[in-house]
């Protein structure tokens, strides 16, 4: 008999994840606050839950991935969330992109019902998901971490464990993050330099990723930034804003200065005002051609 | 009948690429202003130059590889310089960091001499130097570049081809630095996040270079940082000072603000300023841990 | 008969403005959260209130002169709050420096009740507040701005008027201090670069002050960081922390990218890191000095 | 009979200053590259000088008022240079705004010849050199000040002394167009944040220069970004962009990191790719205008 689990967030990310645990044969409860998103999945014999308290059940397994702090806040707490209902036992595998206060405050309040809080934030985007590639980090009790293995094994290519504490891997995928956005900001300035200076940009990509930067991160980003290809988006600009703000928040707690993040949220900002939000957050590259004054 | 070659500049680079040159059955006739560090050459077969012009015959091929634009022009320009002296014919393998003014200036030189100034500049460091295994990047001419094709050959393991422009290579030569150095200064800045975030460093580091960011150069600078291994320098800090005024300049030139260049170079200075000059330049990342209140 | 006053909030600014009134010869009911600030007052013949609300009566007036939003809502919303208490006619004045999207959702809540909410912050350090010589900005309704002018003149030199809406004179109090911090930042770079360039600091400062920059903001930082007169703080860099992250809380909601704020922040968080978070904001200078390579 | 006083380099700033000494009853010999701008003087009784050097006499006094650190060498040194031609006795009064580096080396030039480098750059822009209102910065050998002073008085206000260094006045004038420069900046993007904020513009630079910044320089440039008055520029932004290169340079050779002024020379760069390099300085309000989005 399959082993049955909540799924609660069915967006870019969320929904190939769910498809992947279909896949793999498990039995999913799923939730989405626009209900619609979750009717290929229930075309694939998913149940709809009516709330995200309805995607748990006492001791069960529920996974989230979800927008934003406010989101997650909203499907955990209270009486429609999960972590009353997962109660004694009930592990919650956090998946989404969030801040790590937020996670210390969700442990204590599962702890208090006798639940787990997994952070389990994943390394890729959406081709990623779909191609069950995902890097996962997990950071949590290791009796939950146990328990969820195969769920993760069939999500993605490779985990990292980053320890018992319940904010590690959120820490460590906003440094992942920060790391990525450093790079594209530094791709953005270098091509707008190497196109003013002369040069061939599909060259330079291609010296760039045949030597030091032979990296799958840099590889994708000089494509899509030689290509133009920021739309469909893989990943919003506007919610790269999110992002940002969630390192600076973080840093920010610790007293560490960020001015790389500094710089990064500033150009976001500056893409957002001139009407690039909803294209890929390598869009930073236009805000970097416009501000040399090239056209987009 | 061995090809006679000059070489000029025979630092922490310099050295091995020129060893790599008599490993390969050249035959070299080198200068150093410290005439001492030509020594291990001499005793290996090399002739000693007693100028920069001595280093160079008609029709010839003179290698420089010297430390900065100051350096290059002395050795290239005036009677004692080798552009006069290699003449028609000659060719300049021009394979230091310079900028691309200057290497527009000298190009002009020889071609009023009647020979060929090529842009040459190497990515790798001395390691990198020692093993033949640097990445060459080229522009100028095609006839002479052919002719040096050989040299190329014995000294790294690929040649990229910018185009005919004799500035082209160095262009994109500040562009791979200017990228390395964005990718330093970010990793310091995750580090410090993720080290006052209670992660443990070296995992981080094992954690990014097993999925996006598997590449030489976040492996190698990521090692570099997380061990503290700035002593014995690489590539000094105070280097990494004119290399980013260079892509400063660069970028200048052609009206491209470089928010992150100037960024690095603020961080360069507070680093010279606390006396980590001679220190690796990824020693940044000890500016970062000391603006976060940690330790060097 | 005296017109009675509520006043909630006696800190370093509070406590001066509310013996001004006193002065002026209006009736006080106060309330501070560790009630033994409130006993000079109390001795000069305020009543002490036991709850925020209790400083309020229906239809009456409450100046408020908190921390930060959080003690702002604290004070205002709530079963203790005072809005409910003022009811219909009842007039906020609010004084402290808070975001203008929480004066917004305030002067909701206050419309709710029939009352009135008046934004109203000032600028000027305790020094001015001792002096009744503080500028006093004042945004909301008119006939509220009529009732209060009489309380306004008795604690500052000036008032201006910024309109009607309720987070207008909050948006000017935020810009005011930013273009404070600003100036804050670069004199401590410009000082430092004087320093380290042979100059004679308070000749400097001399200079500054007696040409363009003859201005009571530029000769009274210029005055402290000369002095290295940090402590005891007219206003603490830990607070300064709150105020530039409102502002560019406040700007990022308005997508106005602001890189000198960023800047600010990194410094200050700078100085946190290393202690100073108890001195006088003016320290972000002894940060300056650190980068430079000074003593502090 | 009056003094003859050398006066090179008419420009905006340099022919109302040379005004100003006529109208005292000295008796000029001017020289400015481009010949014609010195028809008003000669109108006036002046001599026109053929070179640099026609308009120094031995042991005389000859003023300098040009462009950037490289028309100050070339009409300094050299057969047509005035360094010579003013020999033992001579007096060189420097009023360029000029790298302290040059100083030096000029002054060392002028001391090996017997004559005396006196550095004294101005403070103010066009106007008030027109109404003798300019501010002067005045450094070097006592004897050599003794003799400028009616000069001076001639063409100022106010004259500050800042000792015998030949470099002092030149970093006093950097520190100054530093700090001009970052208010400026401050000021554009706080005028955006107020703009988008919902603030009557006009209204907030009122209530700015009627409280904490009631000085000369915040009123001109509130005043002028305001109204938008860029064009005809008091001072041009390229040439801004010199200036705040030698402040970076001279910060730089003393290891003193200035954030503030990389992002200054950053927004001066966007405004030159925008095609704003021939409106005043305070144009960098219009790039801090565009990158929020709004219009020019």
């Amino acid at each position: 008999m399959p082993v049955e689990v909540g799924f609660i967030g069915l967006g870019a990310m969320g929904l190939p994840m769910a498809e992947a645990l279909i896949d793999a044969g498990f039995s999913l409860t799923v939730y989405n606050r626009t209900a619609s998103k979750a009717d290929p999945l229930v075309a694939r014999g998913a149940r709809r839950a009516a709330t995200p308290a309805d995607a748990a059940r006492p001791g069960g397994i529920t996974i989230t991935m979800v927008a934003d702090d406010t989101a997650l806040e909203a499907v955990s707490l209270g009486n429609n969330g999960i972590i009353e209902r997962l109660g004694p036992g009930g592990v919650h595998l956090s998946m989404s992109t969030v801040s790590p206060a937020l996670s210390r405050r969700l442990a204590e309040a599962h702890a208090r019902c006798g639940g787990a809080y997994l952070a389990c934030p994943v390394v890729g985007r959406p081709d990623r998901a779909k191609a069950r590639k995902l890097w996962i980090l997990l950071s949590g009790p290791a009796a939950a971490k146990e328990r969820v293995r195969p769920l993760l094994d069939a999500m993605g290519q490779q985990t990292f464990d980053l320890g018992e504490r319940s904010d590690a891997a959120h820490v460590m995928k906003l440094v992942n993050n920060f790391l990525i956005m450093s790079a594209i900001e530094a791709i953005a300035e270098a091509l707008v330099m190497a196109e003013k200076g002369g040069l061939d940009v599909p060259t330079v990509a291609r010296v760039l990723t045949s030597s030091l930067f032979n990296s799958p991160m840099y590889q994708g980003y000089l494509d899509i930034i030689t290509r133009g290809a920021y739309d469909p988006p893989g990943f919003k600009l506007k919610l790269g804003l999110k992002d940002i703000e969630l390192v600076l928040g973080m840093a920010g707690e610790a007293n560490v200065p960020a001015p790389t993040a500094s710089l990064i949220r500033d150009h976001i900002i500056e893409g957002l005002a001139r009407g690039m939000g909803e294209l890929d957050w390598a869009a930073v590259a236009l805000v970097a051609r416009e501000n040399a004054g090239l056209k987009r």
